[in-house]
């Protein structure tokens, strides 16, 4: 249920509401937009009787949320929820760019890379140091040791770093070190991990399941919304499908829809999305144009040689033509390149 | 197999290799580009040796073609297929907007559908009048009186008209109204169908299969142009997959995937692919974006009324309002709209 | 709508109630079973109100029919459809077994299938003679030749003939020859010729296409029972999802839910819904304890020169022991495999 | 790698065998089967020659193995895995039926059905404390507290419990309670969570994902398998795909083809595999005949009160029925329903 109140509500009314659906039993959710401060009364709501809060000064009208995703729809914030992201914000104007290998799998390696995607235009890096590998005798990662080296990729171009979580037991060691927690296809729905990473207030990348539908996907973000983390971005990486030409379906569609459907952005990731170098600018820039707010890509100085993913691995010269393209494509869209403020420090 | 020839074979040449070819039980297919002459020696080919062909005077090497598609493939034919369309082309740098209702429903709804496709830029109209509906008990369509009253806005405006065929008995019929035939999703691997426009000399446009693979998409193009048809456009009409948030799922990887499997144009239809005019402009956008050579538009003057598919239909203004945007978006592909030659006649 | 009769109704009355329901505009379709006669008015008929046949003499009750199927649905008609198939009936107790080779390949080919299956307790001899290829250069089967080898097959065995019919324009030719049409998967919504079909009192073998829904396998039988053709069987042979372990993927849920759908029979193909010889038997039986009505086996004696799907082809004595498991399952679901009663002539 | 010992192999000479295994840095995991003691050298295995091992003593043959899947072949362990449960075995001629709510909601509801189901044939109970709910607003399970009863039922009806875990920090309470560890369609690719399941010596019942293909649940079973942990059961329970009139479609196939590539044991889970009560029965019948060594079942005294899933869950006399319809297939099959040893108690 959300509670609209008047233009001119005063602090006071607001809070004298606030307390109101804290005694009816549900959680409070403050949206305060630019055109209305909203109320977000979320639990066991559909039991409630709007009449409860209608009648309390200063409130202009009281609306039940029809989707099941509560916090995350548009319904409940009609505006893009804008957050920044270490000198630029997402789901504005600027087009966020995530960059980098799929494993961070040296101290050199994850060097070389940052800088070149900086120099690229990339607005952020990426790199797994816990993988997610289908084998249990594949490279799992290099852990904290991997950590350590992204953050000294950070201290040197100025990018903030972007690294997957896979299990709650990590929360505390990666709080340390990651600017963004990714979650992964495969951990959509491990909602224990949803909870906690909802406790943080460290921004998300959510990345669709395999075979999630866009709903799922909203109301797996609705788990971290719930715990209080506002900062979630939501990423298509490709569906399953029958097709086999590609590594996943794309799934183009996803774009407008969810941007139809709620506030969050929305990344693309078209590497993961189609399992091809050859085709990852062309969906890139499909992305763009189709309204996404960023990319995640990944980037390698080496890919034949990657230990994963080498096949999807762009060169760095391929990446930054990449950029120039989507730059043009978002320039078209109103929008522009993020580009970061962190002061670049070339390498000793 | 291809037999490639050397630039400068002459004529006498390139007939004597055509005679051996033909001995050896194959059939000729002669590809005429820019950089060199090849004739494809199609058939029961893997069991004859290229020794057969590669002493001949003229030839510069003879290649098998391992794709399962042959004459579709980009190993065969390495430029780009343009093929005339009544004064514009499709598949060179000009990008074709076909647009129109999903049926025709009366004569005054076509004619007042291709005025106003026509004035928003659209180079060619669409309209069914032979309709695969799921039901018996649907509006099958008008039949030759539609055909008829496409006729007659084609003669208003200088489009030409796309209208789908759904069996090899109406060749003759549609043969003397439509400029382009129309394969259907569901008649896609309608292998007698394919065969029998395959013999025609019309333009075709081969929908994708709901479940068919990019390759399945290719081995259907495969009968028509065996058949000595060369004028094929592929469409992507979105796949089924499970996700419900869209009638289909746009398979926008298949874009770059066939620009590189094949030298046929592609198009897309946003409409089918996503089933809700939300999502039309944004999608078709991405198409262009990704490399499309073209689009296949649902337009209606009054959706709500629409005999069939209304969900997905544009308001003229909407569909105007999309030409625009994918023209910005085109330029930067270095391309450009396809403008209809024919004269426009207003209405009287 | 559905006009159900009194028990004592008269056959004047019938008669009244059916000009009635002519005069409205629509169609009669008449079942009577033990229970009832129910009379079908079908076709514009939501805008018929039901008070226009409630008042006449011996109606007992009128009905709409919610599914957007009618005739094929068990509203309409309640008791399971059994009909005779030269010898035996499909539908009812006995079990039908449909088997021979994926295409009529020789004289001695069919002749040594037919007999084999027969022995092993096939009840109906399966071979295609114009084969659905998916490249236009694989063998395409031997056309009328090939009907002649069934046909005199049949006259060996007593076998009925089941053959897929894949044009409208071959329903003459074929309707000498065969005692079942076969529509394949990739023709479930070849429209024309499902209502071409409906026009013949044929049996048909309606295969599911690749990726239709159930809703959508009984529309396609709608097309042919509207036709006045009530002969229908289904035939779920595998749908396509992303699971390449197996050619398609059984949907053995299929089985329950179309027996609670519709009257009429069902029946599986193990062998193209897994797609290897491996895996047929245990789907066979997995069919047959879910209830399905029949199956249709491809059975090749020498499966690895079989010129199509070898691979899933069983060889006569892998049939036979597969025949015996499905006979005790069958026992157990209180039925029985379907014995033939023709004559058997041994080979000259 | 696998090296298989001569029949007459002394144990000194396997102990030698498995140093020179540790010495080269692979894992040794022991199969001894009746025919032949087979030693898995797991590992980064492919850049060690098989020569290394070939010539000690009592060697009789060393191969690779060329599954991705290595402890799950049946290349390694040739013979059925048959690990017991409280009284019965998994994996042989027994055939397990798991039942019982999808939630445990309170103490009576639990005891009541812990004492139909055993009445009826169950030989396991299942039961959710933690559930993993789409929404974070619905009821996400009891906890500990639902540990209690289950622990309660267990002690009444000699039932082992089967229950869902959904995170790694969920180990050491649940194995103080639980008899099998269920691992949910969501987390089978939860690799941390595999991973310390694979350091217990609990049996653990993995269920297929959503849209995991078949290899997958291997690599899955891997994970665990690789830590130690034998006695893995595999659960097929539907996958997603485009139909929509079930919750899933039940893969029918994955029954032969597992029970071809692995040598664990393989479940169905008709309830979840379906979504409806109408269904489960067939498909159970269906599961039984294909060769599955036991089903896991939803069962409800009050279905529709159920706080989740009522629609798919059985009342207890309906499953009884459908115990006695699997035992009649079951014994078809040359096996029998598994009956529980422990002493039965009633309800005081």
């Amino acid at each position: 249920m959300m509670i609209i109140m008047k233009t001119n509500a005063t602090p006071q009314q607001v809070e004298h509401v606030i307390e109101h659906v804290k005694a009816a039993g549900l959680n409070v959710h403050l949206s305060q937009g630019v055109e209305a401060t909203i109320i977000g009364a979320i639990g066991e709501a559909h039991s409630i009787p709007t009449e409860l809060f209608e009648g309390l000064d200063g409130v202009e009208m009281v609306k039940r949320i029809t989707q099941p995703f509560k916090l995350a729809s548009r319904q409940f914030h009609p505006e893009n929820s804008i957050f920044p992201l270490d000198g630029f914000t997402v789901g504005g104007d600027e087009i966020a760019i995530i960059a980098g290998p799929c494993s961070v799998e040296s101290r050199s390696q994850i060097m070389e890379t940052a800088q070149a995607v900086k120099e690229a235009g990339a607005s952020a890096l990426r790199g797994g140091v816990f993988k997610p590998r289908t084998s249990p005798y594949s490279f799992q990662g290099l852990g904290e040791e991997g950590l350590e080296y992204l953050a000294e990729a950070r201290a040197q171009t100025g990018l903030p770093i972007v690294v997957e979580i896979m299990s709650q037991v990590q929360v505390d060691l990666m709080s340390k070190y990651v600017d963004v927690f990714q979650i992964g296809a495969r951990n959509m729905q491990n909602f224990n991990l949803l909870r906690v990473i909802g406790e943080t207030q460290i921004p998300v990348l959510l990345k669709r399941g395999l075979s999630a539908t866009i709903e799922e996907l909203l109301m797996s973000a609705e788990y971290i919304l719930a715990g209080g983390n506002k900062q979630v971005m939501l990423c298509e990486r490709g569906i399953r499908t029958f097709e086999t030409a590609t590594r996943n379906t794309t799934d183009i569609n996803a774009i407008p829809v969810l941007k139809n459907l709620t506030h969050l952005p929305v990344i693309l990731d078209p590497s993961h999305s189609t399992g091809h170098v050859d085709y990852v600018a062309a969906v890139a820039r499909a992305a763009i144009a189709a309204g996404a707010d960023g990319l995640i890509v990944e980037v390698h100085p080496n890919p034949a040689h990657a230990v994963s993913d080498g096949k999807q691995s762009l060169k760095p010269e391929k990446f930054a033509e990449m950029v120039k393209q989507v730059g043009q494509i978002a320039q078209i869209m109103g929008r522009r390149l993020a580009t970061i403020q962190g002061e670049y420090q070339p390498l000793k």
